[in-house]
């Protein structure tokens, strides 16, 4: 079970391998919420999302022998792009299982960073099997995207990033608003501040028809999304919450906060010209809802972009949809 | 005149006030240059780009009579936000004068910053007669936008930075190119690595059209340029190199480089999807010198992306004839 031990040794094992993200700001963005807002670019990390943080944590941690043997992971893309480059790094090989309809610039980024990519049909093939076949073959370790305390240890570094920047600026009392599929990242970085700046409470953000982990919190138990595609914000869409993850969840996070795909891209449009980041419709989320939807939220909020990988004709619409 | 000891104390000055920006790279773009690049994204810096050092450095840097009356300057935008940011968070008034040609974004922002704007014609009004008017009107101070010692003294602040972020990586000898308008930046950069850093040499890089100081360092004396507007690198056209700044650069830069308006486009569209940040054409043109000129240069590159003040329908076209 990660506790926050496994965060500071994964967090020795990432120094200098992971980038310390700075946290943004803009006056124009606190007065569009009403609040101050910090945002924690996580877009900027290696491979473009906080992924590689717990890809890195993950490989690190595998005994020698087993890592030597290579990798194998799931991924709709940005935990794919995460492993690949952590994979190659540390020179072993990694084999990537996508969805065939994951957006092209994931498909093709994760080969270049030199995986094997294994395509399959979502509506008629068993992703399962398939990984299950190629694991056996060739005796690789699965890296699954969050629920594997390795990988929730690594994400956690980014919450303690936040701990320490938090208390450079003097901040003991905020909310932490974290874009949330799986739940690996926000399970990670609730571990982290509930340890080292107890004052800060973490909310997950979803979009309006994925909001598995808002009801999951408020029912108290598992609960899953009617649909499991056809999202914009395609990085943090997941069937239901982790085994791992949604105890963690449970017991660290305040409320879920949801946002619709249009506020989303008027997140991204913002952070474009306010902050000068790229930012995908998943990883804008969390903005989005500190944004326009802060009425629950206290006077400082801290919300994590956590990834930019999005092609260039979604930008180019998100920027002539919502035009400065 | 500026020298280590004036950088280290605007330093000193400036620190909790400004970022620290990370340094910033990509497999993807060490391929295509054949080389290892790394992007300084000052366009991450307060008002999205590196003039906020400048303008923060000669505001904290008058005496205390003096700055309560408060500062003015001209220009056609980076400046004239970065000084417009740092008189608000000091309490004193600004007055910024720009030409009614400058991008509106910048205008907008300068004013939304809680300057009082004042518009002059390129073509039939004498921006240093308002500026002189007002100046005496008020008693206000002038903050130059580059020839002035207490702002390249800010500028070499980034310079500090590289020096460290070069020592964190091993790296004691690389080409730095820095975007180069009036050249306060690439000075204070400059006399800052000279000091610390001195196997980084640095190259000013400016668009075809507008390469005044790369043909007066060629020449040994100021040249100016043919045209005064009329390119989308709008944030780095001067008339000629400073005349506090010339001699610095000839004494301490290397060779001049210059890339055509497309090719900093292309490299606004690879800074997006490699590396998530946003750069205006005029601040893409060191990342563009580097991944398109680089014959010259040896193995290692830092590139300086200056400010990320875009337009958005600028922006969308870079991507637009840029597909990833």
């Amino acid at each position: 079970m990660t506790d926050i031990a496994m965060i500071e040794a994964a967090r020795a094992r990432l120094d200098g391998h992971v980038r310390r993200t700075p946290l943004l700001s803009s006056p124009f963005l606190d007065e569009i919420a009403g609040r101050r807002i910090f945002v924690k670019p996580e877009c900027l990390q290696h491979t473009g999302s906080f992924k590689f943080r717990g890809a890195w944590s993950a490989i690190s941690g595998l005994s020698p022998e087993a890592r030597a043997k290579g990798v194998i992971a799931f991924s709709s893309g940005n935990h794919a792009q995460g492993v690949a480059l952590a994979a190659k790094l540390h020179g072993i090989p990694a084999v990537i299982i996508m969805p065939s309809d994951a957006p092209r610039i994931k498909i093709e980024n994760t080969r270049a960073y030199g995986a094997e990519v294994v395509l399959f049909d979502r509506a008629t093939e068993d992703r399962d099997a398939i990984g299950a076949r190629l694991s056996a073959e060739r005796d690789l370790t699965l890296v699954r995207p969050f629920d594997e305390p390795l990988v929730i240890a690594g994400q956690g570094t980014a919450g303690l990033e936040i701990a320490e920047q938090a208390a450079e600026l003097g901040i003991d009392k905020a909310d932490v608003l974290v874009p949330t599929g799986g739940g690996g990242f926000i399970s990670g970085v609730s571990l982290a501040l509930a340890a080292k700046a107890p004052g800060l409470t973490v909310h997950p953000c979803e979009p309006e028809g994925f909001d598995d982990v808002t009801r999951s919190l408020a029912s108290g138990k598992i609960e899953k999304n009617a649909r499991q595609s056809g999202s914009l914000c395609d990085a943090i869409i997941t069937p239901q919450p982790g085994n791992i993850t949604f105890p963690i969840m449970s017991k660290l996070c305040g409320a879920g906060l949801v946002v619709t795909e249009d506020e989303a891209l008027k997140a991204m449009a913002l952070a474009f010209s306010r902050l000068k980041i790229v930012v995908e419709p998943g990883g804008a989320v969390a903005l989005a809802a500190a944004l326009f939807h802060g009425e629950t939220l206290g006077d400082t909020v801290i919300a994590v972009c956590s990834g930019g990988n999005v092609d260039g004709d979604i930008f180019r619409m998100a920027l002539e949809r919502n035009p400065d």
